[in-house]
């Protein structure tokens, strides 16, 4: 961890005050991202490991995003490198399902995508925040072309089943009602004096003129049907042209039916780190990257190789592996390293000789649950009766989301959208159902926000991580508990062998995690390779 | 104008309640779309005119959007149609400047566009809101692909040279800690009992909840540095991967220096109605729609046709016209009806026979002021550098507004912004520039934001609304005094005439305004010209 508090003894603010003073902008700049604070990351650029050890081997577990990017830059480095694949595709849970695609999960039952061309789910990540360079860095150097994801649409629906007899209101009316009443009384609480020791007269007036554009308030600082309300909220009769074009305006819904319906509990979601806009995701589906990555690495991996026991000495890593064309089978790998990304809920039921603080890690580490549904439509719906172009709509009914494609908008043909993102308890009610009543569940609970469901209906997929042969569950779920006593030793080397994937990163769930993981992983065992075996 | 507030005797509201209460979600929807609720619109959907009288004929005079949606519908019921339009072009302000094209200014500056190929600016409108479903509409009967637009980007910079020494700011960190001093504010107020008359004890405690969520609070409900707001506002370092990858939290801005430096200014734009998302743009530039209307109507457009005298009488309309191509000489065109889209800045120089009521409205409107300047740089540092991909800054530099494009990201050539769109006063001064003094100046001024401008720029193009030969203007500046005056006797017919164009629609300088001032002036021609005369 490089110090960001102080640079030879000068406080980096005092530092860059003092550039910022003498020189021009540019100069401010240069200083500013040389010393890592404009780009606000520890993030450090793509790996540059140097050349290998003359002969030097990795075995590399897994042929996730994690494991790619290991492969990749260790190629690069000049090791020879080998990976072994449980399923018979690359990408791990970086995948697109798309019509032809089959997928057969615990329990035996296999599903047959049936997805027109072009349309398509991502059952794992589906998002990519413009901070993750990491992943968005490969996707440049592999040519994977990216466009928006829309994640907040003011025009998409917010749903409780408790609220308001059932009836979906838009997130815009939300949204604009909730930040004119959080305004209004603000704006009475400053105005009455009531803030007089928490803020200064001066800055009281200024908060005010700011309330009242933020939240839309009238110029007696009140929340109410109006013009401004209306150009956040939307009209009960829009602008037209012509004669009689003139709006009606619309009213805004009362605090206390908006606090009671909980509807607000969504409105910051856009604004999470994580979720903030520009989001992007790859042409295609997310499963481009995945592609990408298998495509580069070519024979340098082995699928269908199931991993039955990691076994490490002095002198290398072997790994046995079955392959799972020919049940039974035993095959026997061999490397001087190991970087195994195996999800550790698979991990923990595979013999495998590291020290126990890893071990206990390894144990310790819950994972999430979660269940995704595509829906197939023969119409875009949304768009032609809603124009809900992109985004999310929200629900406390379990399915939770159903999100609309980013792209191809105005198609004439079908269209999929994610009927839903089952988490926790739900989720585990959705994963003991069989696909098909996922599905029906998904579209009987969605008919309530989208009555055209039943009439518009064409065909549908379910995954449920839980059931997920290659990870058994979704992502690793840290606490501050479990981290402060099992994360580094996770990530620590034990011997020959070092962990690497989103869990074993501050980015769960995220590819970004899994790529900055691997990152860390190989430079690491660069470090011990070239150091002749001191332990760096 | 139908009728919003009752149906048949019975309120639409009771009427809804009443339907919502007897019968299933489905028919609450259909109740509110028939009833035009659920649709929040007056749009009726596309002009279905019927049959025109046989051998009627329609002058349009302005092959933009308005002339061309209401030649293409009129057409369509039959009418014989010709439209004259003083460009080399079709779309008005419709309109895309890329590589090879060049553009005349009044004053005779020429510009010749240097962009490279795939790059572009749109001088004129360049973003669809999700409810603009005349335009929407059209784009979708002629194939006119559309994607997303960026409005709202978390990493965009504010900017104020009078504020944080220059030193611009993440939108993300001004808006997280607005929304942070707010909550914390309006919490402390609701926890000392001082919003005790406005609001319920047992509202107050859902407010504080909510306001713990919304402003990122820590327990004690105040806004701090710590992991919920840096989970806003960005982190001093990133959560990583492997060991040492703890985040680092950042600390919030104090309520006095934001109030201060009003970057607060711009955070409610992306929660205005017409910059709500989803919003979309053609692939391939806005002008994408003229050109395709441009197609579509053929030989029906008269390019370089320039409008000197219009004449009515009671057997029809009579225009006369310069072919621009032959200076002096003069054209006759002669219809039953004219649908007149020209400009009031042009059109009140030009002679026509119209009634007092109609001159003086069309006197009466002045023009918006604006200037929109295209930067072409040798690289898409923004997004290599800054990790903006789309959206835009903000600054209270005359240019105001630096906007990235929304489509081909990570791509390795060179890239295209919109480095300035000035209004008002300002947009004057830079209307008296050249147009290479007018780029100089954006160059200048955006190098306190991109420090990265002066070695990386390559060309430019600026369009002065108040220059254009076409329009003497950017769009008609109503306000409610001039409306209440005028709008409805610009917009009645006088005669044989009708007028249309964003100027005569509640929706100034957006094309859905000149779609709906089109449809509406198309039907009342249709009424009139199918009632044998009388006054519709």
């Amino acid at each position: 961890m490089h110090d960001v508090t102080a640079t030879g003894g000068m406080t980096r603010r005092k530092l860059l005050r003092m550039i910022g003073m003498t020189a021009g902008s540019a100069a401010m700049y240069q200083a500013m991202t040389s010393l890592g604070l404009a780009a606000e990351s520890n993030f450090t650029g793509m790996p540059a490991l140097g050349a290998a050890p003359k002969g030097a081997t990795v075995l590399i577990l897994g042929a996730g995003i994690a494991g790619m990017v290991a492969a990749y830059e260790l190629r690069k480095a000049g090791y020879a490198v080998q990976v072994l694949e449980y399923n018979a595709r690359a990408g791990g849970r970086n995948w697109t399902l798309r019509g032809g695609d089959s997928y057969t999960e615990l329990g035996g039952e296999t599903q047959h995508c049936a997805f027109d061309p072009g349309l398509y789910i991502n059952p794992g990540p589906w998002r990519l925040p413009y901070h993750h360079r990491g992943i968005l860095g490969y996707c440049k150097q592999l040519g994977v072309a990216l466009e928006p994801f829309i994640q907040i649409n003011y025009n998409s629906w917010l749903h409780s089943h408790r609220a308001f007899g059932g009836k979906p209101q838009r997130y815009r009316t939300v949204r604009a009602d909730y930040h004119g009443h959080v305004g209004e009384l603000l704006a009475k609480a400053t105005s009455t004096g009531k803030l007089d020791t928490e803020v200064t007269r001066e800055d009281q007036q200024k908060l005010l003129a700011s309330l009242q554009w933020w939240g839309a308030l009238d110029k007696d600082y009140r929340y109410r049907k109006s013009a401004e309300a209306s150009d956040r909220r939307g009209f009960d009769r829009e602008p037209g042209g012509g004669l009689s074009a003139r709006p009606e305006f619309s009213k805004p819904l009362e605090l206390g039916e908006l606090l009671d319906s909980r509807l607000w509990q969504t409105l910051p979601l856009g604004d999470l780190y994580d979720m903030q806009q520009s989001l992007m995701q790859p042409v295609g589906g997310m499963g481009k990257i995945g592609e990408a990555f298998a495509r580069e690495l070519g024979s340098l991996i082995r699928y269908q190789s199931k991993v039955v026991e990691i076994h490490q000495d002095e002198s290398g890593v072997r790994v046995n592996y079955e392959d799972t064309a020919a049940p039974g089978s035993r095959h026997e790998a061999r490397a001087d390293w190991c970087v195994c990304t195996i999800p550790l809920s698979i991990l923990g039921q595979i013999p495998i000789n590291v020290g126990q603080p890893m071990a206990d890690a390894i144990a310790a580490l819950p994972y999430a649950s979660s269940v995704k549904i595509g829906l197939q439509f023969k119409r875009r719906f949304w768009e032609e009766d809603d124009r809900i172009f992109g985004g999310i709509s929200y629900t406390d009914l379990p399915i939770s989301t159903i999100s609309y494609p980013s792209s191809g908008f105005h198609g004439n043909g079908k269209g999929v959208l994610l009927g839903a993102y089952v988490w926790g308890t739900e989720a585990m009610r959705f994963t003991a159902m069989t696909p098909a009543q996922r599905v029906a569940a998904a579209l009987a609970q969605g008919e309530q926000i989208h009555p055209q469901y039943p009439a518009e209906f064409d065909n549908g997929v379910a995954v449920a991580w839980h059931r997920s042969p290659f990870t058994l569950g979704c992502f690793g779920l840290w606490t501050e508990a479990l981290r402060a006593q099992h994360y580094d030793n996770l990530c620590r080397f034990d011997g020959r062998i070092v962990l690497a994937g989103e869990h074993a990163s501050y980015l769960p769930a995220w590819q970004e995690g899994a790529v900055l993981s691997a990152h860390d992983a190989i430079d690491r065992l660069h470090r011990r390779a070239t150091s002749k075996g001191a332990m760096a």
